[in-house]
Parts: structure tokens; C-alpha cells; sequence
């Protein structure tokens, strides 16, 4: 049994726990959380611990899941676990991915730990479609589209505007990009013509809601290069239809071979995701048995995906996967 | 430069062809062919070698990609070759891998090559895609389709029946099926509800239709346990309408994850290939990348696309990579 370890437990944690759970070969060790342990309840019963006790885990713990955010918590968070534990973790600011592998790098080698960063599914099976698709059809071109789904940062950040209650925000792509992109037009985009934000807000009583919608259009990087829709609803509304946290995407690329170019290709990954976090986390158990596996051959230091052999991912033998799966 | 010899010519042979000459660090050192070299002219220039004078250039090539049929050519070709080189094939009679990877792995493992089998898409890209499907979301079901494309093996059992001058085969998805499996409906689904076959038949002046079509429909195996349609044209018409080899699919896994399935997940790959054996040998050239990487590693034997880290597909170093796929 491959024994894990949780640390941090919000929407991705309890993803990761019940992920845990449905797989054969593991075993949930518990929960660690800068909470007070007492404050917070599992899903599934598992035991909590206060997060400063992690390291007297360090004998019991086969790999630690680390389920902060990447703003502020992976960047310290999985450097100084991967000194104790194997680690996976989801980091996805995908501009600062090198600086955070060169530091997690260095911190699981140190004391010969592996570490699986960048895990998920974008950053993680999105990027795989992109490294296979590239390697299979070098002349081409390639597209992500995100969404219909909830953008967590988003929804947050219009949380932080004044006279706000409550928010949620939805990525969107724009469906004549899609169709342009799989007809194999290859066509140049600006990032309002790939992606719509849609904006469902709960106002405070008495709050200047033309402000607010001017406030959301006008936030830089997060929505001024969009075309934004804000509609305002009550906090009934919000719970009855926007509880759930939805997403998901398409990796598309369109390339082509034949001495003149002549022959067209389409590849695509799509992925129709009702919970958000409950599949990262599922993604992120898989990996957590490819790291124990890596691990057992003294393969030591930070790794991504796109170094992991995808038979290691798989609960079933080689044997099974090559008579079953190829 | 990776140095690539082939060997078979036909569609295949031609696919990687010009799939090296795309791929900047790699260099064809030339085609071996069974026929009589003088009467063969490759798409690019390359040089034409007699197959029995393989063996003199086991020096000069670093991978041999392996072009041939998987009935009768690649159970014998393949670990006769990984007795002297570094191969590829494309072996895929699925029944029969398991056989063919025992007999492959003894063969390279007792001179220390490296072997890559079922290369291609399906097996392949396809596998690869059941492989992360099923560790990403373990509750579930997976469906593979095939087409709208050419099946060549279905042309040619159809071009040995008496009084056929000409025919070409098109396996088709059932879209319903298709829809039913995208929709999450998980339904259990007979050969004959999967896919139909579409027959483009040249019948030999004086040929009894009749008979081609009712030995055609009920011809077991290949057509028997399908809807079947026989479309008698000309031979222009043939020439005119029906001269590329298209193929393509798709990998569609719908699983559930919560506390109580609740929460439901549709992933999809797919493939639409104007041509099947340039974008098959695009792929096989990747895997010879892999291949050369693997061996100078010192990982012998017999290996498949799950045994293969996705970094070592990629033209690209690691650090760039993650920076730009990532």
C-alpha cells in the first residue's frame, strides 16, 4: 500500500482524499492543515493533524500531496516538504514553473527525495497533449482553450472589490475561435478573441453596482483584455446555480505533412470536467504512485510529468497494461 | 544527427520518409527494400539498399523503424532486426502484442538494443490516451472509435474476392454511439452498434454483382458482424474520389468522482488524419528519438510508448520543455 499524506485541505485536499480513497493501492495516512485539527472535519473520516506536526510523519508517509495555492503557499510549501517527503504538488503559474523546479530540485536531492511538481491537468495532462502532439506532428501549430468553467483566481478577485458579497467567474471560450482552430486554419488570436468572461456577482445592500461592474472590466490581467459580462444576482441565486466548480478545455493542434504540405491533421484533448478539484486531485493520486515507483529506483529530485513513463501511472502490471491498454 | 535507416517501402515506408527529412536531428541513411533496389524510387532521393545487406550498416544507423505488415512481416522482422539495431515497429495485431513483445525482448536483450513495438496511434497515441484516462479517473469506461477512414486490411480482403478489379474499405463511427459515449451514458455497445463499413467496390466486366456484394456482407470477421453498404463505381470514379488513405478516431473515457459519484468527467482524444501512414510514420520517427535516448541510457530490451518518458520524444531539451509546454 502506498501510504499518503495530505497537506492542506481545502477544495483540492478533499479532491485529493477522496481520490485517495477510490484507489486500491493506497492508503490516506491524514490530513495536515494550518488550521486548528480540531476546527476541521474529513470527508471521509481521516484523521487531522496541525501542519507544523508533518515532519513527525517523515518514516509513515510514502509521498506527501501538497494542496496550497501557487501564489503564495507552493512557492515556500514544496521546497521545504521535499526535504522530508516525496512530494507531488499543482503548482501552475506556468511563467515561474522553471524557478520553482530549480528550487524544488535542489531541496529533493539534498536528503534524495522525489518531487512531481506541476501536476494536474493544466498544468499536467494539457501539457502532455502538447508535448505528444508537438513530438508527433513538428509542423503545426497548437491552441488551449479553457473553460466552460469557474476560474477560482478570478471569482477571488472580484471577492477583494468593495461592495462585493459574493462572486463567481466563468472562462469561456469563444465558440467561433474553436471552430476556426479545429477547421485547421491556423489562425492568429489575441486573447479576446480566444476567451469570454462571464461574471455573476452579489451585490451589498445599498453598493454602486455600475461601479463595480466598472471596476471588474477595467482590473488589469485579469479581465481588462476580455470581454467581460457582469450580471448581478442575489445570494439565493448564487448558491441555488453556481455551487458546483465545472471546467475544462481543449488542447487542439493542426499541422501537416506530404513533400508539399499537402496533408492535414487534427489532434485533440478535451476534457468535460463537473468538479474541478475532485479530477486535479484524482490526477494528482496517480501521480503520487508513479512518484513511489520512481522513487524505488533511486530516481531523486524534481521531476514533471513529461518525465514520467506513463506506465507508472497505472495501478495495473505492465504486463496487464500491455495486453489491455495498448 | 539521430541516424535512421527503413525498412519496407510501401505507404508506411514512405511516411517516414518524409517524416525524417522534417525532424532537423535526424538524417536518412536509406530505405531497404525486398524488391529490386534499381526498380525503386524514393519520395525523397534517398538511397535504396537490398534488405539482405542490412546487416553491413548496423555501424551507420542508429534506429531501423520497421515498415512492414503486422500478419506476416513484423512477427519475424522485427526480433530478427533487434538482433543488429535499434528498432521501431508498428506492430498491431492487439491479440498477438503480448507474444511479439516476449519474442522482441529476448531478441534485443541478448545483444543489448532497444526496441520500441506499436508505435503509431492505435496502437499508440490511442493507447497512451486509454493509459492516462484510466489512472486520471479509475471509476469509468473507455471506448475507442475508429474513422471516417480507409482500413486497408478490409480493402484488400475485399480486392481477393473473384471478379473485384479494385475496392476501398471505410470504417465509420456510428454517430448515435458516439454521442451516447459523450453524453456519459456509459452504454454497453455491440460490434455492430460501434461502427459500420462502407464498400467502394470495381467489379470486372461481366462480374455478378450479386454475389461480390452477398460474399462481401457476409465474409466473417471482416464484415460479417457489421452494417455493410457496397457502392459498385468505375474505375475512374475510384481513382477520383477514393485515392488518399484518411483515417482517424477518437479515445472517450466518462468516469465519476465524489463522495457518491456525483460528480461526472468526459475526456476525449481525437484524431483526424488526411493521411494515415505520413502522420503513423510522423509519430514512428518521434519514437526513434526516444528510441536512440532509451539505448544511450543502457535501457535494453523491448519497450512501448508506456515505458517511454515523454521528454524523450521531443526535439526540445527538458529546460525547454518546461518552459514552453509545460
Amino acid at each position: 500500500m502506498i501510504k499518503i499524506g495530505i497537506y492542506g485541505y481545502g477544495n483540492l485536499g478533499k479532491g485529493v482524499e477522496l481520490a485517495v480513497c477510490r484507489n486500491e493501492d493506497m492508503e490516506l495516512v491524514g490530513v495536515f492543515t494550518r488550521r486548528d485539527p480540531a476546527s476541521v472535519k474529513t470527508v471521509t473520516g481521516a484523521p487531522v493533524y496541525a501542519a507544523d506536526r508533518a515532519e513527525d510523519f517523515a518514516e509513515e508517509i510514502d509521498v506527501m500531496i501538497l494542496c496550497g495555492g501557487s501564489a503564495s503557499d507552493l512557492p515556500e510549501m514544496t521546497p521545504a516538504l521535499a526535504r522530508l517527503f516525496n512530494v507531488v504538488d499543482s503548482f501552475d503559474t506556468h511563467a515561474r514553473i522553471p524557478e520553482h523546479f530549480a528550487k524544488v530540485d535542489q531541496a529533493a536531492l539534498r536528503t534524495d527525495h522525489t518531487a512531481l511538481i506541476s501536476a494536474g491537468w493544466d498544468p499536467g495532462l494539457f501539457s502532455l497533449a502538447r508535448l505528444y502532439m508537438n513530438a508527433a506532428l513538428p509542423e503545426g501549430k497548437d491552441y488551449t482553450f479553457w473553460g466552460r468553467g469557474v476560474s477560482q483566481g478570478h471569482s477571488d478577485a472580484i471577492r477583494r472589490i468593495p461592495g462585493v458579497k459574493d462572486a463567481r467567474q466563468y472562462t469561456v471560450p469563444v465558440p467561433e475561435a474553436v471552430a476556426r482552430v479545429r477547421a485547421g486554419e491556423n489562425p492568429e488570436l489575441t486573447t479576446r478573441e480566444k476567451h469570454t468572461r462571464e461574471c455573476y456577482v452579489v451585490a451589498e445592500e445599498g453598493a454602486d453596482k455600475a461601479l463595480i461592474e466598472k471596476q471588474i472590466k477595467e482590473m488589469p490581467n485579469y479581465f481588462a483584455d476580455y470581454d467581460t459580462s457582469v450580471t448581478f444576482i442575489t445570494q439565493e441565486e448564487m448558491n441555488r446555480s453556481h455551487r458546483g466548480l465545472p471546467h475544462g478545455g481543449q488542447v487542439i493542434r493542426c499541422g501537416s505533412t506530404g513533400a508539399k504540405n499537402e496533408h492535414r491533421h487534427v489532434l485533440e484533448f478535451s476534457l468535460k470536467l463537473d468538479s474541478n478539484p475532485e479530477f486535479t486531485g484524482s490526477v494528482l493520486a496517480a501521480c503520487a504512485r508513479a512518484v513511489t515507483r520512481m522513487y524505488s529506483r533511486e530516481i531523486y529530485g524534481c521531476k514533471t510529468l513529461f518525465d514520467v513513463a506513463p506506465a507508472d501511472l497505472s495501478i495495473l502490471s505492465p504486463e496487464q497494461i500491455r495486453a489491455s491498454l495498448l
